[in-house]
């Protein structure tokens, strides 16, 4: 049978079935997905290629999903580190965003993450910002899937007027968007304290109308959770369940302060978390108990949160990161292992996403998202077990290729729809711009 | 004045002066050492190169110190990860090292330790381990700086037999490598529950009369301390106090259990803490209060510990972990601000070893121990703050050279002494032995 590409590869770990790694296997692509995996020597006899790669030195994994990202934030990556969370957001974050947030800023800030996350292995990404349609036009023309935030906020912004007006083009854009096989779409209401009862009710809504997740900040901080209990003695949680919002398609980010009743009322509802270790490190804002919640049977799946706040979009630091700080956080060294450190960057996060069914494994019948990882690295010398490797050891550098939908958006280390220099131009501009906080 | 070395760069962080960031200087080296840091324009005037290097995407740094290593377990990276320490060490890693640990395991794991650290930046560090000469001799060959811990331990090995032969291999090794320019050593009794009374008081002795350090592992885990409090109502610092070890060239490893009244001690003492920050996550050991320890005054640098419990040599990675961790753990985001981190992987790292008059700093009159990244990379754009893009987005592999007394040890991106090949050859025969644990 002729098909479009055979990946030849020296492991392949397809994360589903869990914690089996593949020896000398093929991966075989036609149409976009992933039609087989067999050994090498029966793929040779089962199928022809139209294009073959060898990778005799590499480990082929399911591409790796951003579950939290504010993409086009990376044009303000380290700009103003090591400050509280609220010095960070109303001295410097916010001042320059209501100063410089438009089509251009987003359309160049996405780009740049997108060039990052390609490079690093990050295949899908789950974004909230303002100009979502931009944001969503950039992955599609970049080839990168992404499942793009409605934002919704009680505040005026270069994109809204008010709740409504967010809500109206948000629904507006789902509609635009909802025939594009790499794009899906979520409510993003911003936070509890940032968005009323009102809007919240009206998203649940139309969430269910239009059958899509709900992606939203949440029991990010200890300061959080108290201001809301000192207006209404509820937690933000609580006051969500109230509202009805918790269930199988919402996605609570962050989440650092838990009660243990807390933890089962998330189960319960099936509400999936998506921990951001290294941003709540960064902005002190607490830890999640995520070996609490895995044992518990939740979902969770794994965010970058924003360049500004990390100070990278490295999912495979990511997974480090989660794994390392569980351990330490629940004083066991068996805490989060290997395996589920890499579960958490790749199909808990479609699950999270909804999208499930496409992407987040190597399957047959799935979307070839696909990442292969050169391991014939000195730094990854010797290697005694492939997922271990990965997680405790791989660089996001070592990224050789990377395919999305069968298509290929990394080549050898070389970006196929990016270009680099122009990209770093436009960088390099807004750099002067935001730095000086004058335009050119 | 015609000199070796001129390097012009784009940025130079020197960390003493602390906090300041010179752009476009040079550093101009001649013999071995910085002779002078000045503006490129006066630097074209003044000096005649030999080699003249223009790194115009560049920073330069200080050479990074990796304060706590174990260099030729390296070869046991990943063998035996997300496992207790007990069971890690009794059931994994000491059965292996009692097999396998001898002059040939040791010269092949320091190579593949030294050309990681070469590859990351890192231009010295402080070893722990049987066979330390043959150690020593590999850094001499590879060109890299050390200090070589003369290993004491209570329990016979490959290496010697009881303490006492421990002491005299060791005192010998200190007479032959004492006019090495790039060595120094360190007694290296491996931890309080391994050493007993009378060979830690010999050692004082010795570590006076030779004028070296005693570098050590101390209140790595909660059990550790628990232990020798059963035992003899001291914790291990007051027991160590007890002998008269500690002070200024006393390095205590880990440190992760200290109560405030530890901390007044540490710091009146004048004992340096080596904070190794990933190894203590993952095997769930605790968290050392650097903050607090820092707030005092008391002299914290860094280490990776061992490829087998990290799972890399990676000053950079461990720079970011020690500045995120700790704005995590003392709950505040200003804690460890990259400044910090950086003097903790440099100057800091000198000071506990004893040799700050001749590196840790890009200071006239020191080694020219020096490191250039390229920053031109999207991951590190834009750039607003080098200093923090360093620590909190950069990656050790976007260090493009390396100098140790001014020889170039990397060339862009190459390694000069070593040859890479014929290196993974070697790790990969190890590689096999150690997984099937049988003669090759």
């Amino acid at each position: 049978m002729k098909v479009d590409l055979v990946i030849q590869a020296r492991w392949i770990i397809p994360v589903k079935p869990e914690s089996v790694t593949y020896e000398k296997y093929a991966l075989v692509i036609n149409a976009g997905n992933i039609i087989d995996i067999l050994p090498i020597k029966d793929a040779k006899k089962k199928y022809q290629a139209i294009v073959l790669e060898q990778l005799d030195n590499h480990i082929l994994l399911p591409g790796l999903i951003n579950s939290h990202t504010h993409a086009s934030m990376s044009l303000m990556r380290g700009i103003a580190d090591d400050l509280p969370l609220m010095d960070w957001l109303q001295n410097h974050i916010w001042p320059l965003e209501q100063k410089w947030v438009g089509e251009a800023f987003v359309r160049d800030g996405t780009d740049l993450a997108i060039a990052e996350m390609i490079r690093g292995g990050t295949t899908c990404f789950n974004d909230m910002y303002f100009f979502p349609e931009i944001t969503a036009g950039q992955a599609i023309k970049q080839g990168i899937r992404a499942c793009i935030g409605l934002i919704v906020i009680d505040f005026p912004s270069a994109w809204a007027e008010h709740s409504e007006a967010y809500l109206k083009k948000g629904v507006a854009l789902h509609q635009q968007l909802c025939n594009e096989s790499l794009i899906t779409t979520a409510f993003a209401p911003h936070a509890p304290y940032t968005v009323s009862d009102e809007p919240l009710s009206k998203i649940r809504a139309l969430a269910k109308e239009l059958d899509i997740p709900i992606h939203m900040h949440l029991h990010e901080t200890q300061h959080e959770v108290e201001e809301q209990k000192n207006k209404t003695s509820q937690t933000p949680l609580q006051r969500l369940h109230q509202l009805d919002l918790l269930n199988p398609s919402f996605m609570a980010v962050h989440m650092t302060q838990l009660s243990d009743l807390e933890i089962d009322l998330v189960k319960k509802t099936g509400t999936h978390i998506i921990h951001c270790p290294e941003s709540n490190l960064k902005l002190a804002s607490g830890f999640c108990p995520i070996t609490q919640c895995l044992e518990k049977g939740i979902n969770v799946a794994l965010g970058t949160d924003s360049a500004a706040s990390n100070n990278d979009l490295d999912m495979f630091g990511e997974m480090r990161t989660a794994a390392l700080l569980a351990k330490g956080v629940s004083n066991n060294a068996s805490a989060v292992p290997a395996m589920t450190a890499l579960k958490m960057a790749t199909i808990n996060g479609a699950k999270a996403l909804g999208i499930e069914q496409k992407t987040g494994s190597l399957s047959i019948g799935k979307a070839a998202d696909v990442i292969a990882i050169d391991v014939d690295q000195l730094e990854t010398q010797p290697l005694f077990e492939p997922i271990s490797q990965i997680v405790y050891a791989a660089s996001r550098h070592q990224v050789s290729d990377v395919w999305v939908e069968g298509k290929q958006l990394l080549k050898n280390r070389n970006l196929t729809t990016i270009n680099c220099d122009d990209l770093k131009s436009r960088v390099s501009e807004w750099q002067l711009r935001l730095k000086n906080n004058i335009n050119l």
